[in-house]
């Protein structure tokens, strides 16, 4: 493990400010020094990554492809490493850091994937049509080309999926925009042994020096520099969204106006029908397993719950108070998570206008950083009155809130903000009922869900893990999934251009055998 | 004509600072009395699109497509009244304004059709596969829906097809957008006229109150007011790069961050290859038209021309002198827009640096606000001395850059900022040698022309008006053909949801026969 910053194909010498990472579970220092970078270092990463793009926008695909399985085959071949370090540094279980290893490896493959089959770049050809009236078209054909180098911050609580070689750094290089990481300094170990896989891949395949660079910092001034250098076309993130809104305020400071996509909180409502609860509520209490799982650390944690009061609902809650009460607790992934848990949740806990459903006593002594499962329960009517229980508690916790009438629940449904995801637990016969209900939630998240729990963010083409603001900073686009790589790009035509120097994706006989829009009709 | 404000389907009482329009060629006030709305009416009618958006979003794609037709029907109804106004307004000659409504009602044809059709939803399909291991994939299906109220500026260049209802609004109102126009000052009364003509349609077509308001002001406070609305999710704006900048300013003050597409300046490269100079200088030096068509009031009018020292050069120079003396004064916008270019123009002219190849002396002395063709040259060394020569001269200019050699003129076209279009004029035999030139155009400009002018765009499918920072504060994005739809959508996905339930574009028997990306398949 090279615990130097890395710019291109050159580790950096050791100077700056030393940090370690800390065992949250142990709550001691974990071996390895590493050193923030400094502002020098920081505008030398993003020169190269600009030199490297006017390279590797050019590079054929499959090498691309071949690229990015490299990256993944590198992975695995120091997966074991890789995931004690991060069980380490993050005190996740191993069966979900082995899951997420797969998972980020099976991105860089379903990227590389992508990049062989060719379409993803939506093609558009209009060809000409010389005798129109009142005048001529010419041929147009359009493409989607990469944007430039693109900053992507580490996420704490996916220390693979969402950090050094995951969603976005998959995305971007598949784009073909050169990537500079921020290490999230939770877990600069499993960081370093991931950029030394990429940079094995890159050197292996002849990549441009500069397509990654990963930078380490225990504090906000190297992102700062990275997301305000005139050479970054684009930001990404995934975190909090006081995280996330510094961030955009930082890119709100510079001349050029670049795309910032901040995947930041949500509460993700799930709302609870009168006819499912009447005939399942044993069943539809086992959330309590989608609110716990991995200490309720995932942004699709669904953490409001709306229902009628019912003999449903009662029964619903004892299921719940008996499933949260099996939970032992568990690690959470920083100091910082932890307290900020401990300290909201508590505040929940004592506030006169919510009782507690639900609160896990399973404590383990053995390890330190522990967040204990609390369920509670808020009259809709209370619920309305004040903004500040529709705020985010990152961690094991869900509220439920009991509403008078199926109205209350639509009203109180109304109020909430952009979320990431809104599920729905029906029984098929009443949901036409409540079209005006299920319609809003459509205009309220990115993905709505029936009868499931919101967490488990399944990767494929019609996935959408974003949604309407204060969920993510721009709500066009997906965090997840194969179209996640349109954050990336930009469209360019070409005009009456010669058909030899066009790119293969534009050329009439259609080389690449790509799904095209070919005057109005898709075929390939 | 009903110069009032207008809110939904009311007309809002005379108030407030009282402006007239100004004919520009004869200096002289022109009948009707408007007034800058204020902040309250500026309020009122973003909350009401906002009302309006619940419905409108929802309204069948049909109904929508026969509202966006009576639109252009009644515009075509009182074509002779829009055209006499607005050449008044704009002192543009009524065939530039024939062709412009055309384009204006052909728009919203076009965007009618492209509802009807329904493809444009990118509706993909992900269907469960119950038995994949390790843990079976669960049905997702993803489409776009609208964003919300979209406030849109009327262009002073363009008083149809990119003010009331032009482009943007077509755009929007189809995308299921509500539509607030701030309409430009330089042409209220065609604003009027043509906001009259989709209250209209919009009441016979009984749209919700609010899909479309119409708000007058001569200067910036209800702009601002508009854009930092919290009701407001998408602004568009096409025009110069400080009034773009000023609104992504005001835009960057908010708490929600919101899209801002502005559509700025761009000097649009043109590259005269040097066996196309030998060839056809003569040819070639037609570019003086597009230079100088309606007084070079285009965001592509072709502002700098790139060229070798040759004899091919000579008689190309030798041409555009003669082109550019033939060229009458033409009436220009406002008095800003004259007084500025005029300021320009002397400047570049009186620059030590510059000399000048052709200025036109055919004065109309009849007619206020002339312009008057200039066309300039410098050496590509003195060129790239100064940032200063890189700025949009809006009007009848362009200044051809000299250089030794091409090394020399690859290096001066690598220092241009983004851009709408880059062109080379080449012969087909000699552009394979060029590929390094020809590749970094594609990296600097939304669209690359070869062998023509840059103006006049294709209104299609393939189109791409757009391209990097600073001809638009977001390259993702076309303002022009179908595509300039993306800009008021979002994906949702939809999982595991109920088939009767699901918007007809993702039922599995596609009822609406549009084109779905089903199992990774394009099928319809």
């Amino acid at each position: 493990m090279d615990t130097r910053n890395l710019i291109g194909y050159s580790y950096l010498p050791e100077m700056g400010n030393k940090f370690k990472a800390k065992d949250p579970a142990l709550g001691v220092d974990l071996p390895g020094e590493f050193y923030a970078a400094n502002l020098s270092e920081a505008n030398a990463a993003m020169e190269l990554a600009d030199k490297a793009f006017a390279v590797y926008r050019t590079i054929d695909k499959n090498k691309k492809a071949a690229f990015l399985r490299s990256i993944a085959d590198e992975m695995k071949a120091i997966g074991g490493e890789i995931i004690e370090r991060a069980m380490s540094e993050s005190g996740l279980p191993a069966p979900r850091l082995q899951g997420e290893l797969a998972r980020t490896t099976n991105q860089l493959y379903l990227f590389a994937a992508l990049l062989e089959e060719g379409s993803w770049v939506e093609a558009v050809i209009d060809t000409a049509i010389p005798d129109r009236q009142p005048l001529p078209r010419v041929d147009i054909r359009k493409m989607m080309v990469p944007l430039g180098p693109a900053v992507v911050f580490g996420a704490s609580n996916f220390p693979l999926a969402y950090s050094v070689a995951g969603g976005d750094t998959a995305a971007a290089l598949a784009a073909g925009c050169p990537v500079v990481v921020k290490a999230h300094p939770a877990h600069p170990g499993t960081s370093a042994l991931v950029a030394g896989a990429i940079k094995k891949a890159a050197e292996r395949h002849q990549m441009p020096e500069g397509v990654f660079s990963m930078l380490y910092d225990d504090g906000y001034v190297i992102g700062e520099a990275l997301v305000k250098h005139q050479k970054t076309k684009i930001v990404t993130f995934t975190g909090s969204f006081t995280g996330g809104m510094a961030l955009m305020k930082m890119a709100r400071e510079r001349d050029e106006p670049i795309p910032v996509f901040a995947e930041m909180g949500s509460i993700n409502p799930v709302i609870l029908l009168p006819q499912a609860l009447e005939n399942r509520a044993e069943e539809l209490a086992k959330i309590y397993s989608s609110i716990t799982a991995n200490a309720g650390q995932f942004c699709t944690k669904p953490g409001l719950l709306f229902a009628v009061k019912s003999e449903g609902l009662d029964r619903f809650k004892k299921g719940l108070a008996e499933g949260i009460a099996t939970v032992d607790s568990a690690t959470m992934l920083t100091l910082g998570i932890c307290s900020n848990f401990g300290k909201l949740s508590k505040d929940m806990v004592g506030d006169s206008a919510v009782s507690v459903i639900a609160q896990s006593e399973k404590l383990n002594t053995q390890k330190t950083n522990q967040g204990l499962a609390v369920v509670t329960e808020i009259a809709a009517a209370d619920f309305m009155a004040d903004g500040k229980y529709k705020e985010e508690v990152f961690g094991p916790y869900s509220m439920l809130v009991v509403a008078d009438d199926m109205a209350q629940l639509e009203q109180v449904v109304g109020t909430l903000q952009g979320q990431l995801t809104a599920s729905v637990m029906a029984e098929k016969e009443e949901l036409p009922k409540y079209k005006s209900l299920t319609d809003k939630l459509a205009n309220l998240a990115g993905r709505v869900i029936l009868n499931g729990p919101p967490t488990g963010v399944e990767v494929g083409n019609a996935i959408v893990h974003g949604g309407p603001f204060p969920a993510t900073t721009d709500s066009r686009f997906t965090s997840v999934g194969t179209s996640s790589i349109k954050r990336f790009v930009r469209p360019v035509c070409w005009q009456n251009w010669n058909e030899e120097l066009l790119p293969d994706e534009l050329k009439t006989d259609n080389p690449l055998n790509i799904w095209r829009l070919f005057n109005n009709e898709w075929i390939r």
